[in-house]
C-alpha cells in the first residue's frame, strides 16, 4: 500500500486528482464528498456507526465518531455477516518506504487494531517491499528491511499474535497467493490501470504488474494455511481512501474469478503540519510528526510549524476567534484526543476566542509526547521473536476464538 | 515459453513477423537469414560447430551438421568459459498447453540432452503454466496438470535427474525468482514490451507482466538453492529462434541489474505436415505427428498429409525429379534420421527421380516410428517418484560432476 500520508499537491484549476501514488486537490482542499461520488462508494453514515456500536457492545472509534474514517463499501454487509454469527477477517496493509513511521502512518493501523479488538476477527498486513522497490530508488534489500523495521512499528500497536498474519511481499508472493495474482492480471486491460491508477507507456511494467499483488489478499484463498477451505469468508480492508483504485479494481474481478467482493471502510487523509494543502514529504522531516521524534522535537515542530488558524494579533483573535477549519492543531486533536467534551470545549473556547493557539498547541504537544512515548515504549518491547512470530506462515491460533 | 510449433501463417505481402505467439512469413516461408540481421543474433558457423566438437570430444548433433540450430548470441564466450575449465548452466523450458507433445516440442529437448550429456552441466526446465493460464483458455488446476504431464515426456528424453532441476512457475515463483521478476519489470518500459512482443492496450496486464517470468531463470540468483554463491555462473539457452525477443529482453536488462547476460543457442522451426507456411495446429492433430500416435497413425498422416516436392506423375518425377525444397519427408528426416551418408544418398535420389515420394515416405514412417516408440517407452517408465524428484527443490547433487 502506499503512504496513507499523501502528496497532497494544491492545483487551482484542475480537477482533484486521488491515487495510491498522487493526491492532488482543488483550490479548497480535497472534496470527500466529490470524492466519494467520484469513486462510486458510499458514506459511512450515523445509523452504520449506531450499529457499529450496538453488535459490538463498545462506542464506535473516535475516527468513527469524527467523521474520520467518512466512507466504505458492503460494511452493511460485513455487518450482517456479523450479525448472523458468521465471520471475516480483515486486511490492511503498509509500503515500507521509511526508516520511521510519522503520525499519519498510525491511523489506519490503530483504527484497525479497534476492529480487531471489536469484531474479534483475524488480521492480515501485507507490507508492500516489492511496490516501494517498483516506485522507489530502493534495492530489494534494503525495502525488506524497512518493511521488517515497519513490521516492529505496527506491532507496537498492539495486534494479537494469535489473530494477526503480517507478510512481507517479497518473502511471501508464491503459491496460491501467485495464482491469484495471475487470474487477477488476466481479468484487467492495460487500458484498464491506466484508466485506473494514471499510468502511462513510459511507466516500467514493474508498476503495470503491481496492482494484483495489493488485490489478491482481499481473497481468503490468498493464503491457504490460515483459511483453507473458508474460500468464501469475506473481507473488510480499513484503509485510507487513496488506495481505493486498487479495490475497484479488485471488486470488479472478483465475481469473475469465483470469489467474493472485499467490503472496505475508508479514511480521509491526515494532514501535514503546513496544513491539508501541503505535502507531508519524507524529504522534509518538519512536515509530520514522527514516531521517533521527542518530546521536543515535538513541541518544536507543532510551535514552529503546525498551521494555525487563530488570528495575528492577541486583540484579533480575541475579537474573531480562530478559523477551526484549517488549523492544524485542531484537526491532530480531532484524530488523537480521545475525549468527546474536552475536544468540543477546546474547539468553542478556541473559535470565539478566549483560547489563543499556543494554548491549543501546548496541549497538542501533551497528547502527541503521550502517544508517542507511549508507542516509543512499546517498540521496544518488541523482539526479533516477535516479528518473526506475527510473519511466520502458519494456521492462525484462536483465528476467531 | 511458447510452443516450439509456432502458427506458421503466410502474408504475400507483408512483412515476416515471428514473436513467441505468432509467426507469420512472408511468400517464400521463414526468411532466416534475415530474421538473424533483423534481431541481431549471430550465425551458427562451421568454425563455430568444429569448436564444440573439438571441445566435447564428440562429433556435433545432427542439428548442429544440419543448421537446424543455426543462430547464437554469445555462444563464443560460454565456449571460452568452457574452455577454461569454468562451467555454466543450461536453461530451456516448455509452455504446457497440450496433453501430448508433438515431434516439434522434443526438437529443443532432445538437443538440450545433448548439451546436458556433451558439456556435463546443469539444467533448469521451466514449465510455463502460468503463461499458458494468462494466454488460453486453461483454468490453473489444467496448466498445473498439463505441466506435470509434459514433464514426463521431457524427463523421457533422458535427462540426469543429478544435474536437472523441471520447475512450473506455478509451484515455484516466489523468493529470489520473484525478487528477480520484480528487478527485471523495473527496468522495461510498457512501451519496450509493445515493441518487442506486439502487446497492445486492450491486452491484459497478465500478459505485460509475463516477460520477466521467462527472463529471470537466466540469472543463477534465481535459484538460490541449486547455485546459492555462484550469482555469476554463465547461462546457455538452447530455444526456437520464436523465443529470441525475451531473450534479447533479459540481455538488455541483465547489466543494469549486476548480471551475466544469457546465451542463446536457437534453431529454426519444425514444419507442419503440410509444409513450412501451414499451421502446425492443435486444432487439427493431422497437422503433426504426437508422441502418443500409433505406427498406423504415423503412416496414414505421413502418406496422406506431409506435403510431397515430387511430381505429378511417375514419369513426371522419373524425368525432373522431387523438389526437396518443399518436401516434408525430406526435412523430417532431415532432423531425424541421424546418418548423414543415408541422408544424402536419399536426397540425392529423390532429387533425381530415382525415388518416389512413396518410398521416401516409407522410410520415414520407419524413422519416425521407431522414434515414436522408443519414446512410449521410456515415459511408460516415467513415474510420479521421477517427476516429484526431478521438480524436487534442492541442491543438485555431481551438478558439474
Amino acid at each position: 500500500m502506499a503512504s496513507v500520508a499523501p502528496e497532497v499537491e494544491k492545483k487551482e484549476e484542475e480537477e482533484q486528482v486521488v491515487n495510491p501514488w498522487e493526491v492532488s486537490a482543488g483550490k479548497g482542499g480535497i472534496d470527500y464528498d466529490k470524492l466519494v461520488d467520484q469513486f462510486g462508494c458510499q458514506r459511512l453514515d450515523a445509523p452504520l456507526i449506531d450499529r457499529i456500536a450496538r453488535l459490538t457492545g463498545r462506542p464506535p472509534h473516535r475516527f468513527l465518531r469524527r467523521g474520520l474514517f467518512f466512507a466504505h463499501r458492503d460494511l452493511n454487509e460485513i455487518l450482517d455477516i456479523y450479525e448472523k454469527g458468521d465471520k471475516f477477517y480483515l486486511y490492511t496493509g503498509r509500503g515500507p518506504s521509511s526508516e520511521a513511521l510519522h503520525l499519519g502512518h498510525l491511523v489506519p493501523f490503530m483504527f484497525t487494531k479497534y476492529l480487531q479488538d471489536a469484531f474479534k476477527v483475524p488480521l492480515v498486513i501485507q507490507l508492500t517491499d516489492d511496490e516501494k522497490f517498483l516506485w522507489k530508488n530502493l534495492t530489494v534489500e534494503e525495502s525488506k528491511r524497512l518493511a521488517r523495521e515497519n513490521a516492529k512499528d505496527i506491532i507496537a500497536c498492539g495486534f494479537d499474535v494469535e489473530r494477526t498474519f503480517i507478510f512481507s511481499d517479497f518473502n511471501f508472493v508464491g503459491g496460491a497467493f501467485y495464482e491469484n495474482m495471475v487470474k487477477v492480471a488476466r481479468c484487467v486491460t492495460y487500458n484498464k490501470v491506466v484508466g485506473i491508477f494514471g499510468f502511462t507507456p513510459e511507466d516500467h511494467i514493474g508498476k503495470i504488474s503491481f496492482p494484483p499483488v495489493q488485490a489478491v489478499p482481499s481473497f481468503p484463498s490468498s493464503f491457504p494455511k490460515h483459511f483453507s477451505g473458508n474460500d468464501q469468508l469475506r473481507c473488510l480492508i480499513p484503509c485510507a481512501i487513496d488506495q481505493d483504485p486498487y479495490f475497484r479494481m479488485t471488486r470488479d474481478v472478483a465475481p469473475r474469478i469465483g470469489y467474493q467482493k472485499p467490503a472496505l471502510i475508508e479514511s480521509r487523509f491526515f494532514p501535514a503540519l503546513q496544513g491539508e494543502n501541503t505535502k507531508m514529504s519524507a524529504s522534509d522531516p518538519n512536515s509530520a510528526i514522527y514516531v521517533t521524534d521527542s518530546t521536543k522535537d515535538i513541541k518544536t515542530k507543532v510551535n514552529k510549524y503546525a498551521f494555525s488558524g487563530g488570528q495575528d494579533s492577541v486583540e484579533l483573535h480575541r475579537k474573531l476567534g480562530a478559523n477551526l477549519e484549517v488549523d492544524v492543531s485542531i484537526k491532530y486533536l480531532n484524530f488523537f484526543l480521545e475525549d468527546d467534551d474536552e475536544l468540543e470545549r477546546i474547539k468553542k473556547a478556541y473559535k470565539d476566542g478566549r483560547m489563543l493557539t499556543g494554548e491549543v498547541k501546548q496541549l497538542l504537544v501533551t497528547v502527541l509526547s503521550e502517544m508517542v512515548e507511549r508507542h516509543k515504549r512499546a517498540r521496544a518491547r518488541v523482539t526479533e521473536e516477535m516479528v518473526d512470530a506475527f510473519m511466520a506462515v502458519r494456521p492462525l491460533p484462536n483465528m476467531f476464538g
